[in-house]
């Protein structure tokens, strides 16, 4: 089962991603960042990797691409907030990047 | 050169996509629609099968993807407004999806 980050793991596991650049949405237990890339085949390319493997660990981002630029925003669904499958994405993302 | 479309453009060219589910944003001269998707693959499939004539057109979109929904967004920044390249590119994305 998914389930909600406790206070702990938002302090263990969250803190080194808002210290990466990602920060909390306003109004909403989610996580987003903004990254951004030389060109459209880098940011389009990054994409794609992230894509794979958001659906290999079925868990999907909200994403907004203009060009270069990809804003993300993760959150789980199924339990209305943060987990650690958000946690999981989010450094992967930062990894491909 | 890329030129903004005239209002004659507006009626031939424009009208079918509007016919087609292509809205007009509002206070902006950019068109619009929602693409959805049987799931994850079919839309981020179509996405990447869309960037890679976005690229080789040089005419990137503006798009938000949430699992198997896709909005696009299309206006031309070297015109301020749409051009025969959102004509284009909207028509490409319809036959693709």
């Amino acid at each position: 089962m998914n389930e909600k980050l406790t206070e702990q793991e938002r302090a263990t596991a969250l803190a080194p991603l808002l210290a990466a650049g990602w920060q909390m949405v306003e109004g909403r237990d989610a996580i987003t960042k903004t990254f951004t890339f030389p060109n459209f085949i880098d940011a389009f390319g990054w994409m794609t990797r992230v894509a794979i493997w958001a659906e290999k660990w079925n868990h999907h981002p909200e994403w907004f691409n203009v060009y270069k630029t990809v804003n993300v925003t993760l959150s789980s669904h199924d339990v209305d907030g943060l987990s650690e499958r958000d946690v999981k994405l989010a450094t992967k993302m930062d990894k491909l990047a």
